[in-house]
């Protein structure tokens, strides 16, 4: 089951999916990319880093219809399809990839790829490398001791994959939100290499608003005494911490449009008034607790902290700037995006959206409608369909 | 010195004061009211229940010219004024609060209260009642053992204390955030009482969304071990969990406008690369991190929890719904709002609009300009002077 589902989102993208028909279901596997070593952008080694990855579709000849899908801060490479038929979920893109879909299976092979320190460890279908894994040097999980590791190496690693498929230039590249900023970091990177971008709920630079929210996600986690400094593998993992953390994660991406309308002020309980003691709760916090807690049982703590810090690094192609950063971006760049967005507010993506004009990059823009701010990018993408699909076939 | 200067918004306030002439500052001083005995709206009972308080200006013969300004969540009673002349900072509204000022104090005599549960125990100058204080009848502190507030009790006992000074009606009612809050509250539950109200920066309802996101401020509390489920009187108390939630509630108090202008993407150390270890920090992190962890000293973390419960309980004169909040409220109101809010944004605050006008209620609005959001409503109040004046005035 894909993880994201699992999480509060479930009834949304439940929604969101039941009027598709199932019978032309992609069914997928996941599959493992294995680097010997590999050196960070900051000049750290990580030996046998190990990421997951799936397909959709078959690469032509001359291998020139791949289309790359990266995932959001909590997400995993399941972006479409179902490993199995009675899976009751398919991965969070599904709406938009598959047979006949916006980004259609029947022209294009489309790779989406865990990244590194990816959030859900727990998952049996999830592979990733991070502070979580053993390191082959000592025979423990290196915990902080891992390399600080940025969204450009996220990027490094997706294109020593996409190397090793023989895949010289990709057809687009494509992501909501983190993916968005891989998005970015591939045009900006790699110009030679990317003939489109579409990058969804996301802008090209982390400014201070976002390094500091970012920071608050994380700080949860450095506050339950479990975490201890990053050294709690084969001990009591810090579940309360993270579960906070996740919450915020989780509340930040919602709107108050959805929240307000699927809880209000309904108690969680209703023979326990919030009024009468301080342990009462409304829906809607009991909902969100709930959440976070069955999240955290198949996250990893570091890994959150680690993806803190790879989003609070994010400069496309190292600019010093947002100015300089779309000056890097040559490829025509689709740009989608959610005004009521919490996490990427409105205002931030039209600065980039603006910068990329200003440096002459070819740029259109989707404004997605709906209630789910933030979230909307992953569960209301079919809104955004014919746009992708006319895009895709420039 | 008063307290939430302390905090990041030092500068902003020094910036926004540093025009003024201090030769005609009030000089205030810090009372006390003491309630023997007071019965909560749930029905609980506190024994000597005492608040802080301050008055600015001179009661008339009939005592019909007071106004009641109510605080926000981590403010004080300390509205205007300075305590002795060499003070640094006046009270957070001293812009708008004084001789000639907008709230002209050679006009009206202005009441501010301490509520109940107030945060900032660790300042001689705030007197409150809560899970700090020591219970009469077990001399320990109450810890959370204190019954369950709300907006309508600080309010409760707000008229206590008004009717104490023998006044019988409110020429207004006025605050910010929190504040707003009570001025709803006030008006719904004693419309015979408020002959016109302005609520700043606030709504009539507490939604889900920001019922969700008080919770989210508290959670770091509860992750902290110190904590001990309230107990810690005597003890360690939970500083970092508590430094972790005032930063939560200081950057959503804030604007992305504001946090990218003054930081960036600078680092906080120039010798120590974010890049380069995981505890490298960006400058805006560091400054987030220190402005917590210096009001966490003065701070308590219980009444943090219990602050948190009684703005999730606010529902103005016990109404169901944000229509019979609004039919409550009798008495013309001027609202005013920032756009840019985060905590209460702009949508919020003009439901709340829209809510009064179909009510019948008189309304007038103004809106505030400025890159700090909700803080505009405590730092940029000069701009609504001319507005306010003339409200009330009619």
């Amino acid at each position: 089951m894909q993880l994201f589902a699992k999480f509060a989102a479930a009834a949304l993208i439940l929604a969101a999916t039941a009027g598709a028909a199932w019978s032309d279901d992609l069914i997928v596997e996941k599959k493992t990319f294995v680097l010997p070593t590999y050196t960070t952008a900051a000049g750290a080694i990580i030996k046998d880093v190990r990421v997951g990855w799936e397909a959709y579709g078959t690469l032509n000849a001359d291998k020139s219809n791949a289309i790359l899908v990266n995932h959001f801060f909590s997400g995993t490479s399941h972006a479409a399809g179902k490993y199995a038929a009675d899976d009751k979920f398919p991965g969070y893109w599904d709406a938009i990839i598959g047979p006949g879909k916006a980004i259609d299976t029947d022209k294009y092979y489309v790779i989406a790829s865990d990244t590194l320190v990816n959030l859900n460890t727990g998952s049996p279908k999830t592979v990733t490398t991070g502070p979580a894994t053993i390191d082959p040097d000592t025979g423990k999980p290196y915990g902080l001791r891992f390399p600080v590791v940025s969204i450009a190496d996220f990027v490094r690693v997706e294109k020593a994959l996409v190397e090793s498929l023989g895949i010289k230039k990709l057809h687009a590249v494509t992501g909501a939100s983190m993916g968005a900023l891989q998005t970015y970091e591939w045009a900006a990177a790699n110009p030679g290499m990317v003939d489109r971008i579409i990058p969804v709920i996301g802008a090209a630079e982390a400014d201070a608003f976002l390094i500091a929210w970012l920071d608050l996600w994380a700080d949860p986690i450095r506050v339950d005494p479990n975490w201890a400094g990053g050294d709690y593998y084969g001990k009591e993992p810090p579940l309360a911490g993270l579960a906070a953390s996740l919450k915020i994660v989780s509340q930040q991406a919602s709107h108050w449009e959805i929240t307000d309308e699927q809880n209000g002020r309904q108690w969680a309980d209703p023979a326990r008034d919030p009024a009468k003691a301080i342990g009462n709760e409304f829906r809607v916090v009991a909902a969100l607790g709930a959440g976070g807690t069955a999240r955290a049982k198949v996250s990893d703590a570091n890994h959150l902290l680690y993806l803190v810090k790879a989003n609070q690094l994010y400069a496309p192609g190292g600019a010093a700037t947002l100015d300089e950063a779309a000056a890097k971006i040559k490829a025509p760049t689709l740009v989608i995006y959610q005004p009521k967005d919490l996490v990427f507010p409105g205002p931030a993506v039209e600065a980039t959206i603006a910068a990329l004009k200003k440096a002459g990059t070819p740029v259109e823009t989707f404004q997605l409608q709906g209630k789910r701010g933030h979230l909307d990018g992953v569960v209301s993408m079919t809104q955004a369909a014919d746009t992708i699909r006319a895009f895709l076939a420039k």
